[in-house]
């Protein structure tokens, strides 16, 4: 029995889930025993043979899950199981040892740290094999005219390419924030109790140094019992507004999939079962439960601000949510990367829908290039203004194509020729910097996204 | 293994949790299919004996979640696996009918509708509950006076019991925002596709107003495919605005129990061992939970607002989202709940602090009662203030108590007998109209919750 | 030089603006200090002249707002100032009874609840207002068939009224809940510094009910310094809630309105300018702002519920965000709801393309009532489901109507006369219990808003 | 009359409110508008002359928001309006090349990021500031030891600075993420319509790149219509995030001050009014009113976050919020830094009380350190851990000092000797790594900031 989605198994890869499983839990907090003790051993706070005991304990893959859960039961404080389970595999002299100078929560805190570098281990090469493809394809549609839609409304023309380009783009950034905050995200904190050090003195400063290079964090520089919170805020964040790209995206899949519109749809497996209402319907699912849960992420966010100011040296209030949000917010950005890397890679992108909804004005989307020519002709912009738009409603109220309306009134046409005319009424011609803007994309995202892939 | 801390086991009790089971979801779901039909049969839409044969088999206890499980692996559809393994077991003539005119929808709405009703009548009874214990505590310390605080600062005398009236009365509140509510969030909705009633035409509306009768619920006046969210808006909205009370709470009881205060204190039991660091040290650790869980719950807010305007007759957009928020929300309420229970039930109060803690200012806290003596004895109010003040200051830099101080300057002891002044000194004179808002609040709340207890 | 909108003019109607502006303000806490005065002199507090006084004073209009921050400038604080411009208006021996036994707050939260029931008085028809107009559009629109849209994709048929009549039935909903939440928000406090009324004593709580009773509010029945700000939380939900909704308005404008839909489109004066791209480009910009607008409304519930927990008897950290998010939401909602009506009003409904869009999928749309009609012709509906699909993908491939498609194809042209399947694909046919709906809304509705118009 | 709080002058400093004022958002427009003209004409793409009469004149002071207002009540469009302005003033044949190629919200996105750049150059310093002196407060109490709380609970030592040094290093990431952010946030887009360049062709991205380096902007790399709306959401985040942490000081302070604790206190002005009730009441209210506006200013997140998923190559929708938010959040932030800065320059430390609070358990804090001192001295921890505790039970139940108890306990003074046993319970003893912890950030804060101040 199942009550949420995530331990429901419908949502969250296995590479994700692994990484918030109990056993995986302790073996970071054992990593982290065995990096203190190590560390503290080599620059004398404790015996030599002590640090070399516990460390080698900690990796040797003998404490259990479920030893520390049998040993939880009795204590019911999960740090203090976890060190006894330690314990009682090192040898008599080395015990004492164990833990020293700690508090529980610097294996708490540190833990997740852990956690979150293996997170980020797997979303940035998400994000950047999304950059890619959306690159791909960006260049793949990068001579494509298609119309560009403010409000709503058709208002120019755009390659096509042009929408991936954006997005890629925003993928580059997304890589580019999460390297620049690892820095202050993935910290390791080993100050004990109230962030002094406790009892390892001065030195606890050089012993936390000696652990976060060991476990490929960064030390904390000043610390209370916890880490700030506002790290965590930015972690959160940082997920949350990768998702939001991720919605933008999938907003447009829906908005383009429309039936109205149909310049893409979502890949729909041969045989799958259309609606029983419309056979031929094609539901953007995939896109819209991106929507969903890009909402549910960025929720989170409240929590995530609401938690900085703990008081003191430290309070509680912290805990029990973030162990919804930490992992909740880890395991859906994962999915919605996933799901959007197979809805782009699959995505079917109709050419000729494209093309014919060019049209759908009769030809009115290219009035601003009709009322550009005349300007460089030498009409005043305010003559030619007045003409571009009466020939444009007499047409739309007559039910004519633009482009014949144009040819047949003469105070425009006395001042372009025929083939003038016809040549603004091509999409081709009307790309701009578009295919520039592509190319520049693309070599852009394939040099911050290259060391991921 | 288990990720998120309800499937884990960690929040949730047993009877909150069993509502959003699997087995239990199925159960709504085929009662509202037995509903239908019988209800159909009933105004000669189906056959009769048809409608009888499904109603019985809905209610046979014979369909398993895992049969529907095992067919949803092959249809890929959880609706139509449901509706499948009901047909299985129906007679032949029946099948035709079962699910007659209607959408997935109605059934993944109006028993989400089911589970609500059935949270509100875990969740309800114990705010009542909850609300009768903190009326009685409010009665139990009706006349002991205490310091009461603004800015943190001490600033007046307040009758200890009126804190928990304060509650009691948010509580009260609560229960009637949920009564009122219920008529506008628990719907029955069975009206097919788009909102039409699909192919049960015009009468469709009276199917569902007996479907809805026969769930106790309310039969919806007008709908998309789905039940307007701001329905659900509002659930969510009314369980985070009631974890904001327990928040509230639980922040005084976490402030009044710091180690310089001492008030109260959360219950420890007998042998539970205190922190390492200092032995006699006790933490409000339930009352940081429910702080921790509250911003969980309401930060699911703006998830629930935005699934709002969902797109024509509906997309999918809240979908995914919801399978977490409203189990979550509902089940960490009461989870919050149980606990505000417990804690306020075994609460530790100190009325000997109380007491010590009126004199932490060396009885400045009656400044503003001679001030007022004062003035009732004809002396101006701005030269009462003056010398009330001046007085004050220096028995502050003085170190000596305001009373003595008093008693020793003749501005004020000409104007004010020794007795008067005594008087003026004694907490007990100042509690105001504290024991008569008490009285009122213990009659009201009694009255609200009495139907649920 | 104004910075925020409001201020600025973009955003506001008179009549809201004038609830938050200084003097309105000024008045409302004179309306309190005349109601306590008379009060308290009724029941023999204070002298019966000495009330008399006051209370005439405080309505006489003598006291300006320039007077009292003139009086600010020089005591820096707000309620002093009030108190000293009221008194030195009144008569010697009233002087010392001005202000009798309260404190700031008093002024400042019962004045907030008298703003609340001004802005209440003023959304409160208009929600009506707009309900009625979308009533009304709903029966207009009763028998026109239309798209129904799931997913963005067509999927039924429905009456076009039905829009309308979910939001009128929406709009119900939300006067049902402001009626509702006006005993809880609508209070009157008087209890003076920490909530024990004071120095009044006991016959505090008989005040304060005369002065709620003369105010028309509800008096508190029990505080601390403040009153809880559960209620605020609830007031606020209220005006994003109903924002929300608006939202939802407008999306589907904005939806309809596209130019590849073009269902329905706001409002353009004669001669307004079109776009310079786009001549006959309409952008539904009335619709964008109420979508902009409802976003910063709803974000402001973070704010409400974080000033639920103040600390003891209060705290300050309520007070500036409210300077904001109580003026900025009912303004905007007021705007917003305003906006609505406007645009609701004039709404240009394009009854031929609602009915060319339902032939948009070549008559896929009808697929759903040709099964049914087969199913009632005895064909097993597997069978009978195989058959239209398989005609319906073949019709798509091949670029035909489907009812030709149907008619041409033996296995259901057997089962179905030519006559029959002419009507299936009549829209009229199918809108179902929709004119049944709307007509009960409207009915609803009506009854519901009578006594707001 | 002004309705909100910024435009009514409580909120907000001079130099910040400048930057948005009418005049200068003209003037950032105007800027803009020279600079792409003088941009178009270096490359060829206008004639030299109109290039540099546009510019010369743009830079001229001679546009007024005056006259542009003027001009916009006619044609009802602000940009068309400043157009107009502009191009009145400049020579005949350069008129036509005014605002060329570009499209309104060229103006108004690359304005909006001339706006951040000049509020960032003055909130980056203010947050520089208070680093700089909340790292001279922590040296100045870098020995001074003091209670360290968990839970609200006594826990520990800590160097009384380690506080300023945690809030000092935090300061410092605020302004290392600004620094990050510059790149991403500061965005020239000069790319018309769609983002194409429109009718300047290929060379538009050289012509935005000229005009971003004018401008000491970054160009955007690419675009639709609207610059990307996660750049706006990182602006918002980042302002609300170092606003959280300004409440966290705010909160420290705050409780801190508590009667109850008194170890530091806001400054008071000689002669300013204490409270009536309590005349030596110090109400922390400056950082109560930062913490108010911390919950406002985070609140904005929301509509950041959903202001992202723009459909299409635009939408309005995000429009009229972003007149609130980009201001309000920059004032606001600004506002409370300003704030900060005073209320920790001279923020009253009683050393006196940081001291005594170390004896409110009257000698528990130093158990942890009597149970280390005899685990050195060779006692198993269990046993050890036994004895202190009994020993600390005792001493409380009988209200003795735990010193004493410890001193006339066996098994304890067996095993530490008397003067082992005092020097135990010198705090001075138990500072562990602060004073070092403390120098690091000094050192790390300063580096950090030099180039800011």
């Amino acid at each position: 029995m199942a009550i949420l989605p995530i331990d429901g198994g419908r949502y969250g890869t296995k590479e994700m889930l692994t990484i918030f499983d109990d056993q995986k839990k302790i073996d970071y907090q054992l990593m982290i025993e065995g990096a203190v003790a190590i560390s503290q051993s080599e620059i004398g706070m404790i015996p030599k043979s002590a640090g070399q005991n516990i460390f080698s304990v900690s990796r040797s893959g003998k404490i259990t899950a479920k030893r520390v859960k049998r040993l939880e039961a009795k204590s019911d404080h999960d740090t203090a199981a976890l060190v006894e389970a330690l314990s009682e595999k090192c040898s008599a002299p080395a015990r004492p040892w164990v833990h020293y100078g700690l508090t529980s929560n610097d294996l708490v805190d540190t833990s997740t740290s852990m956690q979150i570098k293996d997170t980020l281990s797997i979303i940035q090469p998400k994000i950047a094999k999304l950059a890619v493809i959306l690159a791909q394809k960006a260049m793949e549609y990068k001579d494509i005219p298609a119309v560009g839609r403010t409000h709503g409304q058709h208002a120019s023309i755009i390659a096509f390419g042009l929408k991936f380009a954006n997005w890629a783009a925003e993928m580059a950034k997304h890589i580019e924030r999460i390297e620049e905050m690892k820095k202050r995200v993935l910290i390791c904190k080993t100050l004990g109790v109230v962030g002094t050090g406790s009892l390892m003195g001065a030195r606890a400063v050089e012993v936390q140094r000696r652990v976060a290079r060991r476990l490929g964090l960064y030390p904390a520089e000043v610390t209370t019992q916890v880490i700030p919170r506002e790290r965590y805020a930015e972690y959160i964040f940082q997920l949350a507004l990768t998702g939001s790209t991720l919605e933008k995206i999938s907003i447009e899949i829906r908005n383009l999939q429309r039936t109205e519109i149909g310049e893409v749809s979502e890949h729909f497996k041969e045989g799958q079962m259309g609606s029983s209402a419309v056979p031929v319907k094609r539901n953007p699912i995939k896109s819209e439960r991106i929507s969903s849960l890009s909402k549910m992420l960025r929720s989170q966010m409240s929590t995530a601000f609401e938690n900085i100011p703990l008081w003191h040296e430290r309070d509680l209030s912290n805990s029990a949510n973030e162990r919804f949000t930490i992992p909740m917010c880890s395991i859906l950005l994962d999915e919605m990367l996933q799901t959007m890397i197979r809805i782009i890679e699959k995505l079917k992108v109709n050419t000729e829908k494209i093309q014919s909804n060019l049209y759908v004005t009769r030809g009115q989307i290219f009035a601003e290039f009709v009322l550009e020519a005349l300007i460089r002709k030498g009409v005043p912009r305010f003559e030619a203004y007045r003409d571009v738009q009466r020939v444009a409603f007499e047409a739309h109220d007559n039910g004519i194509d633009y482009i014949d309306a144009v040819k047949a009134d003469p105070s425009i046409s006395s001042k372009l020729t025929e083939s003038e005319i016809e040549r603004i009424f091509l999409p081709q011609s009307h790309l701009g910097a578009s295919p520039q803007i592509i190319l520049n994309v693309n070599t852009m995202v394939r040099k911050v996204c290259k060391k991921f892939i």
